[in-house]
């Protein structure tokens, strides 16, 4: 079986979990990757197992080994790699967010359709079983008219004035940051099971510390809370530690939306409750695989992830039977499964399962008119 | 020993619950009470044991015996009812909205004061012992500076647009509906809980059920459920099935609340995360006896309502040890017990620990806002 | 309207329940009450608000007033009040253990069977209409032949050697502890539920405290917590802090009950879970509003105490809408409604509705039993 | 890097796990694999992108590339495999139970030290991070003395009678079932996290279904729910659908297990409750990154699978950041990363941090006296 060939690029926090999930999906080969520079590749790669450790980017896409590319590198970054890449003839998917700005996701999205490479969005939270449930049981009606969506997205790993990372600093990490980070993936979660558009958004931002203490070392995304505060500086901030944004949807009803990185005890927890015409779903991150379905005039439902209770079309991203909880790890090895079908197949389908460069771009827009709509403190429409 | 006298007025939904929980307070008599007419009153006081039937409000305020008035009628008459028990010289407990505009309910507070006379709303989901014990942790400094709060009121009685009920007619329940009916609970307790005050409110009102098909004879307030639907004529709906609201407070940070009325399998659900600089508390009325206390360095924590668990202060209103769960009945009766404590004393005192007619006023104040933010479609100071 | 005049006997923990219950019930007047002598009698009725105190068991049942009698004493008590109330004429609302043996249970049943008087055991789980909703459920056939039951029933208010009450004296509370005052509780539950009956037994008992240090002043059940220790003398236990208990059911199948008084954080906790051929319930008293129903074959379901979900026959134990919690205190109050209702019609009926002696008497057989078996090491047939 | 070269045998439904896990543990590669024979291993190693398709376990093992074996074969076939595979110097990972009989699994256990080669059993269960945060904090005095165990794994994939799996049968699975299939596991975590060693056992089983059904075609376990019943034929079952069992601890306290395949609505669930002097855990499998601390004095904590959160000690067996869920497949990595750091030392180490064949041998002899203590319907000393 001759396999595909991926390379990873940026090891930080999310880069390994590529890595991890690739070599779960049986047709892909992860033969190199590349940290900051060749000693830093060295390493990392030393640790996970990976046969290259490249110098550079441009050595990764100078590889003619190379059939894919992940890009895991700081937001701003991704531009211009995804860009190269794709102008090497790589297949590319890029961890959110796609680009910085409008203008270069819309670049990429026409440079990815002129190609015809493979393009996709590790918008992961789509592959929680219990999402492409919730989807395929509204396309079948079982939600009915979606009357109301009501979403959070809590962390607490900024919650200290000493919790410092690159996603504080805008060059690196654009404008908008919870609803940039996290905000993004439950907008894309939510068009993605209700199937109706966000059409106008008004925003409230609110940056709860306003300085906080840059320490003098780096540090990865996540792992703060593990250091022992030693030499920190003094650095204001500028963007978003809190933000709640109403929404409204292409089918005249209402949502809201409120995303946190200073909520004591809320790890990373997203919470769903999507009300519709004839049921309401409720579904939370931090018991990922249980579905809650409100019903007027029975008893509420809940089920639990189980490829034998499920819609045959939610079966695919289902690897246990029921009871043997999936989990984070397993929705990056779903989606790169559904893409590297596509890389097999040799293009970007028509209508791809997973969430291509366009969703990339969507959301792009929709946090650029929340940022907008935070400015003006007006309604914005998207 | 000398009972305080109580009469009831209104025996619809809340009514008997008023006089239920009025029994289980050793010091108070509940001697009379009147539904609509002598005819109604004589069933619904025979069916509850209560000795006396009304004919008319008048009756009541008339009777020398009656020391104390619960007016549990229809909202557009809480303000001539409440009005003239206090120039009667009772004292009063009105069901909220204390009135159906900020002057009446001015009136009412300015009218109250000038007579010394006990006045209590019926805010009695402060009354909840984990609401009391949150307030008691948050004047301790347990909660710290407070972050965000996150407040849902989600039912799912109107769910339908075979649902009627006269809560849906404006001219007997006022303007706005889910906001004025189940918002203004959670606004109250929100306060109440945080001390920090909503200060400006930016609204967003959504109708879903444009028509809905009015039954040709009464229903009471949550029994239309068990109702067969028979014969009805579509009338216009014009106050809010669903609504979300952004909240700015005294402490220049943020909120968001969502309420519905037609959010199926949420029969009745209040549900409230509020995030402090210290921790977290999150709290949910359909498991009442529970508060979640979110932390960033340790184990999250789990309270029962239990009084050797609870803070001195907060004990007074549990009645019955750590896992003897209470609930609804049970926070009418706490309020109940202390506003005849007032009583017993005399008159209203200055800093009484039930919610008083200004407590009422002050929910009508920043209702009014939302409903002219949901117009202007923009912030609205309080 | 003439109400039924009740007393109450023991005001400890319990009885100032039933009295507060039975004032929710409209038919009931709580006339008089007797503590242990007429001046802790006098303290008690005048906190509690009642009428009458006694000074002793003879005066209240040669009160003519006194139509029903509510025994609320410790356990070696019940005997011989409930009898000298059956033969006074006196309806009698008894608590659980019904006595502290068998023959002098029987010798109960017997009475109470002569004179036709109303006759009740306070077994008020079976009141949470959760319950009751359950055994409707089982009858209809939703549950199926019974497969497995396990209950556990845990506690921690004698988590250490410092806590202290009567119930820890054999010669007042009997020769099993953990069985008696809460085992028996489940057991009642748990063959009411399922309709099958106990037939054997396979107990172990363990006293986790082999001694205990007992207060020099008189602490009340439960209060225990809040006293801060002083003064002790090192008392030996014989009576069980925690018990496992096989079972074997009158239809081929088996069970299995934990009871604990030593389980920290469990503060009065039951938890059933009942497996059938059909389907699993699971109901957990710290939630009691909510019934998870399993099932193999689609969504899990999960039932909230809501009368227009109920079964017609379980909504008459339902006195709140969906969502309006209701908890311990409201057991009483629907226990005590139906064993009024009897007492109104004016003897027991033949299949009463409420817990009668009959169950009493079932419960301490079984319970001694359960002691037979632990002495033994074997099954023993009930 | 030069990785430790792995082969997998048998690969229904665990033998894939291993796969995919193994490949998630960066030293590992896994190049071959058998099935059944030559065409079915080939399908299957198509399928799951392996290198080499073996025609017979011999070739296995005298494929001289081949360091490490893992047998995910069906019971009755563990013994001769394990053995042959130690004869030939390779180390093994042995799916449980380690054999069919005591003696087979002393045996080994001989012949695993004799060789010095590595030897592990898949429990896995020991993996979830919260189990291991259990037995790290109860090192640490954080549970105490052991009070009480609760023990539940509860199924449903054999409910039906018309559900039928080569485990049913004694030949291929052993003498009792749901006590060597799930109870094995739930044993095995239980002294694990407490310290405390099993000394008595007293069993109760039962088969629920004394006929089933048999397919006329091959099902692989917890598949048989997705097939369509066809051609049957009725079979008696002689092992036990479920089984309660009280234990005896060296300690001198109690604990009671239960384990079901009939309890419908429970797909796979384990839940513990582990009741200490200090404090009571609860863990239970469906929402495995959670656990509850029971405390009697103040709120209860519920700790999340966090590493920032764990003792330094429980840490490396977490991958993700907190609220970043990890489930089932994740126990199988942990569990393998840590047996190929002892393989990659080159031999067993003298405490090894996994589950050894010795860990095999011990449950094989508690369930068999659990068997036999059935079998007497008395006590048997473990």
């Amino acid at each position: 079986m001759q396999k595909i060939k991926a390379a990873v690029v940026g090891l930080g926090f999310i880069g390994p979990a590529h890595v991890e999930a690739l070599r779960r999906v049986p047709t892909v080969d992860v033969i190199g990757a590349l940290h900051f520079d060749l000693e830093s590749s060295r390493q990392k790669t030393q640790e996970l197992g990976i046969a290259k450790a490249y110098g550079s980017f441009e050595e990764v896409i100078a590889d003619p080994e190379v059939q894919v590319v992940h890009i895991c590198t700081p937001n701003a970054m991704h531009f211009h790699q995804a860009k190269a890449a794709l102008l090497a003839g790589k297949h590319v998917v890029c961890e959110k967010p796609l680009a910085t700005t409008i203008a270069e996701a819309e670049e990429l999205v026409a440079l990815a359709a002129q190609t015809g490479l493979v393009n996709a969005v590790h918008f992961n939270i789509r592959y929680y079983p219990i999402v492409r449930q919730m989807k395929v049981m509204r396309e079948k009606g079982e939600l009915g008219d979606i009357y109301s969506v009501v979403g959070t997205y809590l962390q607490d790993w900024l919650f200290k004035d000493t919790d410092y990372n690159w996603r504080l600093e805008p060059e690196q990490s654009g404008e908008s940051r919870a609803i940039a980070d996290i905000g993004s993936h439950i907008m894309d979660v939510l068009e993605y099971i209700t199937g109706v558009r966000i059409e106008a958004v008004m925003a409230d931002f609110n940056t709860v510390h306003k300085f906080r203490k840059k320490p003098l070392k780096p540090v990865e995304t996540y792992s703060g809370k593990m250091l022992t505060p030693e030499d920190y500086q003094d650095v204001p901030i500028n963007t978003e530690d809190h933000a709640n944004v109403l929404l409204r949807f292409s089918n005249g009803n209402r949502g809201v939306i409120t995303v946190s990185q200073v909520s004591a005890g809320r790890k990373n927890r997203i919470d769903l409750e999507i009300s519709g015409s004839v049921s309401t779903f409720h579904w939370c991150s931090e018991s990922p695989n249980n579905l809650w379905i409100g019903n007027r005039d029975g008893a509420n439902g809940q089920l639990m992830r189980d490829p034998s209770l499920f819609h045959v079309e939610a079966r695919s991203v289902v690897s246990f039977p029921g009871g043997h909880n999936e989990g984070f790890p397993d929705t990056s090895k779903q989606l790169f499964k559904e893409v590297y079908q596509a890389i097999a197949a040799g293009k970007q389908p028509e209508h791809p399962t997973y969430p291509s460069f366009a969703d990339g771009l969507r959301e792009l827009i929709i946090c650029e008119r929340i940022v907008e709509s935070n400015k003006k403190q007006a309604w914005v429409t998207v």
